[in-house]
């Protein structure tokens, strides 16, 4: 924590405040619900509310731990005991309301707006957080590839969903990362439909998009199959996406934009015809959380960086119809990058 | 949402924007992970990205659609074309970072943070709602009695965990409502215990949290029990906090303070000469959201009102040696209450 103390100070304050509980986790390893996080000119210290208190006592070294019975007025009080006269905090994990009450609490005090400063620190990982999230990966693909037997005419999409959401916890997720999505037929044309009672039919595309948590850290995967029978339409969708995808990921190495990854992938799409139905970025870090920095999208204006881990996931969704998307979790390196999900993305009739 | 309307344009404002998708859910019936509502002069318009249009458009009615690439732009845009001076909007749900651009790029505009009325409008429960939650409570109860037989000696409790919620799921619950808590033993100390690999040990405490969604609609229950053999001081403390559950059930009714059922808890439990170890406050309402108003503490301000849905949860934890929760939700009426969760509360060793 001194080196992000370090780092985090060269931005002007004397002291920083976290709401955001995976920002917590991640500076100090507390992996609580709710607290908040002061690092002043003492001892950080960590405030809690008396359900996290024995638990925060267990996970924490070197932070002192003080609860308290109303947020706001805990905050306060450690603020003002740690003396500090510019006090920094997180922009986007801040409610206005939270930042309203410390600032007629805290008259004669600077309240600065930090970015996302904290979020470029976490977006590059280090060697056990790849190991976490390499192991995270390895649990959803092996539980993808165990269900894909289920993935037949006559199943509903709701059964695959939490027949594969047990499989990952069972193989030891300690929970998943996103609610599974499992879309078939004409469901698949959501990019994030939920799980319906729905059967699968003959001929239907199948999206399924899942990951898992391991020890705080996430993983994400999507595979298109189609059941029975694919019609030269869903093999041609198929490939001009597995195209982006595997071009985006041709593309990813240290010091590249986001924003080239991201033209990469829609430009194929484009050249297919169909980049209106394109609608979402190419992808996103992933780690702690499972959105996180970089983005990978047209506006970006982040560079990849060896160390980060992103999704690569070019998607196309046909209104009425159905939709097609291709997703791993790819570790950026120096001269590449290494695929961290496991299934294979050739395209598959499941009969 | 025309009834909402009206209400919320008492706070002397000529539109509102709404971000909180819970709460957009419960004006608008909109289920999507991400989005903006802002009801002004014209139709009511919701903002979504490019993943959602498909899902909102089957899901809305008599609301405009329209798609944004940046999410503060687009709500700019459509400030703008609405033509309001005078924006209100969700104190709690609005991040600083959201509240500092809309500033910036809507001068001239008055932005004014509404508080809470949203939540209060939430808390009172109609017919529908009522009987969502009845379900809700239904499916967890039936699959937590059918994971009675797992709660024995050499159990993991991550593998009762998993059961749970897969049996929840399996009987229709679109997801549960949070992680599940099982603890064992020590860990039963921890209000907000995450299961471990423990197993279950002859003579320890268990300690099951769980809840199902239904329909958006949440359940949350607790049981405690004894596996294998009780001694005197666990039987005793199941007592107390017992008959501060009943005692807390027995105030419930419309027209009793908030507070006054804490208080009503909390008294017994101090009686009985445990209160610094009932470490949070004693319930909070259950709707959309598993933690909604109002909020059953000893700071809290509201007044029960009939129709609305609370916990009742007092526990007792003692560190480093293991802890008791009690809870039902339970529905306020003007006499007094119905308990919507099923399992009985009696003292059960479970052999």
């Amino acid at each position: 924590m001194s080196g992000i103390r370090s780092r985090l100070l060269h931005l002007g304050v004397e002291a920083l405040l976290f709401l955001d509980v995976i920002n917590i986790r991640y500076l100090i390893g507390f992996a609580g619900g709710e607290g908040a996080l002061l690092i002043g000119q003492g001892q950080a210290i960590l405030l809690v509310d008396g359900r996290y208190v024995t638990q925060a006592r267990q996970e924490v070294e070197r932070v002192e731990i003080i609860e308290y019975e109303d947020k706001v007025e805990g905050i306060v009080t450690a603020i003002l005991n740690d003396g500090s006269k510019t006090v920094g905090f997180e922009a986007q994990a801040i409610s206005y309301d939270t930042y309203a009450r410390l600032k007629e609490s805290l008259k004669g005090l600077k309240l600065k707006p930090i970015s996302d400063e904290i979020d470029t620190i976490r977006a590059i990982k280090d060697e056990r957080e790849i190991e976490l999230l390499r192991r995270a990966a390895e649990i959803s693909s092996g539980a993808l590839a165990s269900v894909r037997d289920l993935i037949r005419e006559g199943v509903r999409e709701r059964d695959i969903a939490l027949d594969l959401e047990f499989k990952m916890r069972h193989n030891g997720a300690e929970q998943v990362s996103f609610a599974t999505i499992v879309a078939s037929g004409t469901n698949t044309a959501l990019p994030h439909a939920i799980p319906s009672t729905r059967k699968i039919e003959n001929g239907d595309v199948v999206v399924i998009d899942c990951g898992a948590i391991y020890e705080g850290y996430h993983s994400d995967e999507t595979c298109t199959f189609v059941v029975g029978q694919a019609n030269a339409r869903q093999k041609e969708v198929y490939r001009l996406v597995r195209e982006a995808h595997d071009r985006a990921l041709d593309t990813v190495r240290a010091g590249v934009p986001c924003s080239e990854i991201d033209r990469v992938a829609r430009a194929c799409i484009e050249e297919g015809g169909l980049g209106a139905y394109f609608s979402h970025g190419t992808g996103h870090g992933v780690g702690l959380d499972v959105h996180e920095a970089p983005r990978i999208a047209a506006k970006s204006k982040g560079i990849l960086e060896a160390g980060m881990v992103v999704t690569i996931e070019p998607g196309v969704y046909i209104p009425g119809l159905w939709g097609v998307r291709i997703e791993d979790t790819v570790l950026v390196k120096e001269d590449g990058c290494e695929v961290l999900t496991k299934i294979s993305k050739d395209f598959r009739i499941l009969i």
